[in-house]
């Protein structure tokens, strides 16, 4: 590992920064960049470090083992990635272009640090904008019947690509219980509303005979309780009563690719540190 | 009179325009603008009309007559006003004095047409803010006892002052379904949260809590359901992690405050239609 | 034709509406929407009408000798536009990828009104990418010996393809003069800052010097004078001190497509009236 | 001192941030917030750290000693604030009372952390404004004839004052090269464009005329080169071909104070960071 990054959650205490900085220090790791966050009411401290491990004069292996000694000194949680390994990325798709598209053609440009063996669609009509990239489109159309069998098959094919992270972007299927347990913290999904406002489906739909005078569109961790899952990423725009539902879609589309890239980059980035339905979004 | 708006609903029919504007010009009436929406599922038409009567043929009355005869052969519904004769505005607030101020400034400065007879407080906090002005306060604190008084000495003040639009720019108390009831359409509510998201008391407590990444406010005309009236504009900012409720409610008020100072003036010049649970801003 | 859309500008004066409208409703012609603009320093008239012919009880021949009429008699200047007619729209571009598969994506979902027989480039690189859309793709690289044969091969594409608008989506060549004359008020390009500010190349590189803290798009007509053509629509980003050129270059991509589709989009409904170095953009 | 800022700028090295944070842990010091940042290009650090003091084995002045001991060792630039010492602030006005009021508000509600012992101004409608805050008020008309004294007057005002920062909210005199001089990094103008597009005077009427889709306003630090000092923070809000000068005026005067208010409290803070022509704003 010549690069790592880590996440540390623990109860705030004095020295902190101070015992892992100088932990560090003293085997010639330098820290590139290092965020943390405090919340006062709980007093729970949160930090995430980036560093160079080049020249460093101990193994991986050694330094972890100190970071972890560290953590159970100061009973905290640390988790720790390696940025230059992309996270196996699959999107579960339906047969909107928009964001799949966006993802694939930032992928491609070097924005999105990842690798995407396979999309996965209930419908086919994706298939080349996917192919085209030299991507896997497996179509896996879903039926109140086969409902069981399909989300079995959803199930390998993640297994077997060994996937880190699942996007849906605008799957209009609900993953199955067992996908979103084994996937926790890990399941990015677009809502196309402004959370929570207009939780389900056709939000759209309600935000017109509303009259809401702005639209949004919401990225979040998938849980249990639908749309109910920490929100990474919000944005808007604003919409008037000239506005059709059908014009409010156009609009929504734009801005719910651009909310699920950025969800997705942050995740990718390992910027992102969950806090029960809260989510700290750091920028280093 | 010698300007007038009119606003025209009606079901949506051919020759609208052409039956009014051919009316103005046969009189010598300038059009100074014309503004028009369809509703397409309801077949509904909406016109907001400025004209010029400077030069005009005939008396206002005879035009009014005029126009009410293509209203009732269009089974429209035709409202009039003068631009040029200020509305009369009361304003109900509390103990937050950002609301309060930039109403006043914005209406010294000439930015928004109408006159302020009086202010209303359940605090006596804002007095000094107020009197500068040369506008009256008025500090009414209500208790579980004198409600029903109170609420009866409001009532009076507005029909003293002949009110025509009630702006309440962070009243905390609940208006009495009687001046609801007479003042429908022309009561307008700052709500400290981007509806229908966190309807009702501690907006911000609750964005907090859900984490979300951006903060709202609303203004929207009061009507017996709490929080659920047309809305007349929003608008929304960005927080993070980092905000803590305290500060969301600092980003929050200079929101409201040019949300609700918008809402007003729009209000004021007469460019709302309201037509059911939505509203239409037109421009001219 | 079954609808039309006329665009009408001309010294103000009393009448201008009512004798348009009053002339569509003698011949059984629906308004579906109006829109108006005076400016009045100028005392200069402007206005959009899109009418619904299908009722007419003239020819449309004669619809537009009579509007003709009244144009003349306003001193005017009215131009006339089928919406149900297409426009053919040549796109430019260089290696840039995501705003031309923006356009492509968004005439695909039908939400750009026009036919795309053709894309141009200096590069090969997008050919895949624009073909798999069934749109002809011309590589024609430009160096400083070819630089006049390939302007003129440029031409000829555009002729023969009855091209009514070309888009430069992040085309780096300057178009010919002859081009720019011939198709003046119908060339749009995307300036990847926003203008006046940071005019000419490398802009996010000056925007980055200048220590900015929002970066910026700008749609605009192209005229002979370099990025100070009409101004069609604008947009920005909130940057901070830890983006990079690079980063800034990134965010900039996703704000510059989204302007340059709004941009080609209202002048594809002819939405656009142009007035000097502004533009009127009408929503109708 | 029972709590401190210090702000740090130096080469780029390995254990920075082991070192101050390991000095503090020794002595008992809790980082409250910690931020850094780095130049890439110019391999230069920069970090914000804010400490509590209050449990700390030795005294300020050791801490400072041993903190500068730090500072000569990197090569680096240290500065010391003590964030529970509210700056002195002044504040330079004309007729225009928005932007005043709004950090008089601020600074009331609590939102400011500083002292503001005056408000200059070259007008006198504001003394009502100012002095019902208890502030005091100095009217300082300046012509042709009595500018040197103005300034001189100005001068003796600021020093007389302990005077840490100077406001000009909408000061339309250009401040002698003495005052920028002494108050270098310490004088905040608003300029009602956004920089650098619009520099010098009448920048509304500029933008009316280029027809552009936008308009902002720029907060930033004077310096000799007029409205070409380090921008603090920029926002800006879209307008129409509907808006005239005026009422660009207007939407731009809520731009202008909220951007000033903003990058007042920033500098209040001690949240910005200055290098060369460009701010770092640290968010801790």
């Amino acid at each position: 590992m010549s690069e790592m990054i880590f996440h540390l959650t623990c109860p705030d205490q004095r020295g902190i920064i101070a015992q892992f900085t100088q932990l560090l220090f003293q085997h010639h790791v330098n820290v590139l960049s290092l965020e943390q966050h405090v919340e006062p009411d709980e007093s729970l401290f949160f930090m995430r470090t980036h560093a160079d491990l080049r020249n460093m004069t101990i193994s991986s292996d050694t330094l972890i083992d100190l970071l972890n000694k560290i953590e159970h000194k100061l009973s905290g949680n640390l988790t720790i990635h390696d940025p230059l390994k992309p996270l196996n990325m699959a999107i579960l798709c339906t047969k909107e272009q928009a964001h799949v598209n966006d993802l694939l053609m930032k992928h491609q440009s070097g924005e999105l640090n990842c690798n995407i063996p396979l999309v996965i669609s209930n419908h086919d009509n994706l298939r080349n904008a996917v192919e085209q990239y030299g991507i896997e489109y497996h179509h896996l159309p879903v039926s109140a019947e086969n409902r069981k069998s399909q989300e079995e098959e959803i199930s390998s094919l993640l297994e077997n690509q060994n996937i880190d992270i699942v996007v849906l972007a605008r799957y209009m299927q609900i993953l199955s219980p067992k996908i979103v347990q084994q996937y926790k913290g890990r399941v990015i999904n677009i809502h196309h509303a402004f959370l929570p406002a207009f939780k389900g489906d056709r939000p759209y739909q309600k935000a017109w005979v509303r009259g809401v005078k702005m639209i949004g569109a919401t990225a979040h961790y998938v849980t249990e309780d639908l749309d109910e899952g920490p929100i990474i990423e919000q944005d808007v725009e604003s919409v008037t009563h000239q506005y059709s539902v059908k014009e409010m879609i156009q609009a929504g589309r734009d801005i719910e690719r651009r909310v699920l890239t950025a969800a997705v980059k942050a995740h990718l980035q390992h910027r992102i540190l969950l806090h029960g339905q809260r989510t700290l979004i750091f920028h280093s």
